[in-house]
């Protein structure tokens, strides 16, 4: 069954490296081939619930193995029976 | 000062009608005539703080008028000395 | 290694059932034995990332086994080299 | 009428200064004199919805004043027609 999950990684690092960081999870995410929507607060991504979770648990970990000493991270999860798809939600507005 | 303020409504409302009154905040904040991008799980606005917060504002009041008794919103804030802007954050993406 | 993680659920059921619903989360997390503070929009949790995420995971089913027909969480992670506890940050605020 | 404002604030500051930051954030929403809980994750206000967002814009500025060259912060709101107070969600609970 597929639900969205949506990541935001605020890597605790000097400004001007965040953006490398969380450049580091988008590539992550990329490489783990699921569907995925890079917005401008957060990536939404679509699958199986512990599949992206454990995509979730990774970032944390990427983050502190790229320099940041403390990660918060804001994960939202949009878990519907039957299943949610990204696209029910923004194709009418691309 | 530019910032960026991301808003996510979820009007209790029953499943089905969910959309109907999302679409109605995405709607007012068109026509707030604000720089934003709709995402699947949020919509981004890029403008000044204050008045980004009344549009969320706005919005509560919104979902009411529109059948949700009660309605949770998550919202976030970017906000940098400077300015920040969504193009910075996604345009290598889109 | 500690690390915090706070779950909101916010189940599409009718109004007066919301509560409920979030009493059955409540309990199961009681019931995993992990250190947990309870807040008015959230509930906070002490442990391993991974075994918190499938207690995440868990309560999606859970809110969808009494009666939602959908369910958007929210999941806000910090994790710190070294480990950080909910004591650390609150203890002085009790 | 009464809602629910929570906010966490994520000060872009060396590790060690994130809770001297932080701390002079609850010192300000303690000083604004509103019905608040302070909890790990984020501190839950009560009060006008207008009044608890300008506390919350408020708290950006102070960010940049004491350090941050950025913040990100995360803010829910529960809204509910006829109010929403802190005590019908927390009171079993305490």
């Amino acid at each position: 069954m597929k639900c969205n999950v949506s990541l935001q990684v605020i890597p605790n690092v000097p400004p001007e490296e965040v953006y490398a960081v969380v450049d580091k999870v988008i590539e992550m995410i990329k490489d783990a081939g699921v569907t995925h929507v890079v917005g401008p607060m957060e990536t939404t991504m679509e699958g199986e619930l512990r599949a992206l979770l454990e995509i979730v648990a990774r970032a944390q970990e990427l983050c502190l193995e790229h320099g940041a000493g403390r990660v918060v991270s804001v994960v939202k999860i949009d878990y519907k029976a039957g299943g949610v798809t990204i696209d029910e939600k923004i194709e009418k507005y691309r």
